[in-house]
């Protein structure tokens, strides 16, 4: 990608209103635009990041066996009045002109699991795994923290089916190791801890992946003797006490949950009637789990653990581009060979070659935007036969022989 | 994908209340469920298809200059009210629980002309071109026509950006011919004409591609002189007459709508005050052009178009797989190497190893499911050391020797 023809441009300063960092940088550096409080549209880079994101989620979900489908948004009032959960104040609600009503989907439950009915009646049909990554809604009414609380936002949510508990759990434990394949592929890893959570009124625990960042809005309590983490909201119950190992020392941190894991059990199948008849012939009720990740949530927070006072700093596997080509005066016509050849060799390369900025404009967007490396072509480099090389988020940058860039790349 | 473990069932029967040939048979081959009237889940399979089709989209929208985004559903009312369409029946509405009203987009010019605002302020910064693939709503009360009319449904829209009307003339040309690359790659050449329609208040005619199918509800006037067509909404206007040859032999046609290009000029930019500086300092109106895919109505149409008795016929390049394995009763172990060796060579293969269908209900599940090229491999093929090879659309099988597959799939 050329950026003279790049659609969005970086600006100085953040709207006054945003007051969460990620949202300032992914402002500034044109990766995201805010609509409304909650709502954001996702310009070319942020749209790159998005489907980074979206491309790990995709191979790990596929890799435990996951099937990709696509629920609709607009769900009928009925199925929500089935699981009395049509008075949750969180969801939209809207008639059609007929006064027919419906919600705008935050969760798939009601839709998955009527849909699942259709498909399964025998143990030989089970167990299953569905996702999808959609557009989920919900009306929140403090979304102040920029990507980290949408009120629109895209998610990936997978639902497994199971013929007993059992088989629930050992898939949970998949799919607890997906996740943080998943946060770990987003650089996420060091900051990421699993928590034990509330599990409703039906399982004792479910777990959550809390990241710990200052502008997090959830604690969790970390016990230092077996690094398990507690939610907050739980640990007054389990009085201060590890779970785990009974460690009584715990640390607080400020965290924001970037996936959770929940055992449904029967929750559902219940009230859809989703049941199957077993080897043994007699019909039982389906066992599911539930597993969210929500995308923008996690590209906020991967800014906000991954960015320096100069701006964004990309883990090299949601990064936009690999390399940010920039070529000064004097050197245009080696900056567009190089481009070419980075091209053919199909290396992802955004290519500064906008002739009204100077070096210096040039480089402080490149810091702000924060793609891995940065490769200069210049006059100065060229003299020497060179081009220079700087990793972001290292101060030092290094010249290297042309024909070696092909070697530091690889 | 192995068959035995797919998620969705082919069924042999279609929901009564379904009316329509595209919504019969991809229900009834499991590519999609309808929750509600114009709302349909797609299941693997459809979701497959759908990604194809995107993919087909994509290439072509970024081999004509698109950048790609990523826009909200959920739209301010104060944009709306802008351009005073506010009040459009067909467009969904709701309040948050602070009583703020939102639309439902069902397009994105309301969002995307302040948007590009930010980034446009001189000549230099146009032309521009941008799109996305999102969901849209709109309120339809003759939703009867499975995937060829949504309530909900993916869309491509893209928007040009242009100094002056010669610029904008020149992209719409180029749209119109990625247009017909895309029908013709989605199998829709020989059936889709190009289609003078309405231009508005503002342009003489819009573009609208048009396939001919009996399940169409619109009906065009076809010029046996120029091959020109003519929407019957503005062929009256005309007075009968091709505006292009002047032909009087006009011949009707039952056809559905699945693009529409439309010259935008300035009326979304003076409502949002979309301006340049031109390079004689002057301040000028941006002219913009918009352009939209239906992707839903796009499979129904294929649907609706490439089907015999049987079942769905994909065509190539938007089949949920390339090839249909399947293998009968004592060919198991042969059926599990060959599903492997296609899976070495990156072939796209549904792999039917099922254990407790017949022959017979295989082949009439693999017509129904449709994918271009079915391979059987049993033990009367082994026999001779041979695979039996049909394209789906034609009645003759042939036999093949094991190790000529890899020749024939190339």
């Amino acid at each position: 990608m050329r950026q003279s023809l790049l659609f969005s441009k970086t600006t100085k300063e953040a709207p006054k209103e945003e007051i969460s960092v990620n949202a300032q940088l992914l402002i500034r550096a044109g990766f995201v635009d805010k609509l409304m409080a909650g709502v954001y549209s996702y310009l070319p880079l942020g749209f790159l990041v998005l489907g980074k994101i979206e491309e790990v989620i995709r191979q790990e979900m596929n890799r435990i066996g996951g099937q990709e489908i696509f629920l609709p948004a607009l769900h009928p009032k009925t199925n929500w009045q089935q699981t009395k959960r049509w008075g949750y104040p969180e969801m939209f609600k809207l008639k059609n002109r007929e006064g027919k009503e419906f919600g705008l989907g935050w969760t798939h439950e009601e839709i998955i699991t009527p849909l699942a009915r259709k498909f399964i009646s025998s143990y030989k049909d089970l167990p299953v795994y569905i996702y999808q990554i959609q557009d989920k809604f919900r009306d929140e009414l403090r979304a102040k923290s920029g990507l980290l609380r949408g009120v629109e936002f895209l998610m990936k949510d997978l639902y497994s089916f199971h013929r007993d508990e059992k088989d629930l759990d050992r898939y949970y434990e998949k799919v607890k190791a997906a996740y943080l394949r998943i946060f770990r592929r987003c650089g996420l890893k060091k900051e990421t801890y699993l928590t034990l959570a509330s599990g409703g009124t039906f399982s004792r625990y479910s777990h959550e992946f809390q990241t710990m960042t200052s502008a997090g809005e959830d604690t969790i309590y970390l016990c230092s003797k077996c690094e398990l983490a507690i939610n907050k909201e739980i640990i007054e119950k389990e009085k201060f006490t590890c779970p785990k190992c009974g460690g009584k020392k715990l640390e607080v941190r400020k965290t924001i949950e970037i996936g959770n894991i929940f055992k449904l059990k029967n929750k559902f199948s219940g009230p859809f009637n989703l049941i199957f008849k077993d080897e043994d012939g007699k019909e039982k009720e389906v066992f599911m789990g539930c597993y969210g990740i929500g995308l923008g949530r996690l590209m906020g927070t991967i800014a906000e653990i991954h960015h320096d006072d100069k701006g964004l700093v990309w883990p090299g596997e949601v990064a936009p581009f690999r390399v940010h080509l920039i070529s000064l005066t004097g050197a245009e016509k080696e900056g567009e060979k190089l481009y070419r050849d980075l091209l053919d060799q199909n290396i992802e390369v955004m290519y500064d070659d906008r002739k009204d900025k100077s070096a210096g404009e040039k480089f402080a967007e490149a810091d702000l935007i924060g793609i891995p490396l940065r490769v200069v072509v210049s006059e100065r480099t060229l003299q020497k036969n060179c081009l220079e090389l700087k990793k972001r988020g290292e101060q030092k940058a290094k010249l290297i022989k042309i024909k070696e860039i092909k070697k530091c790349l690889n």
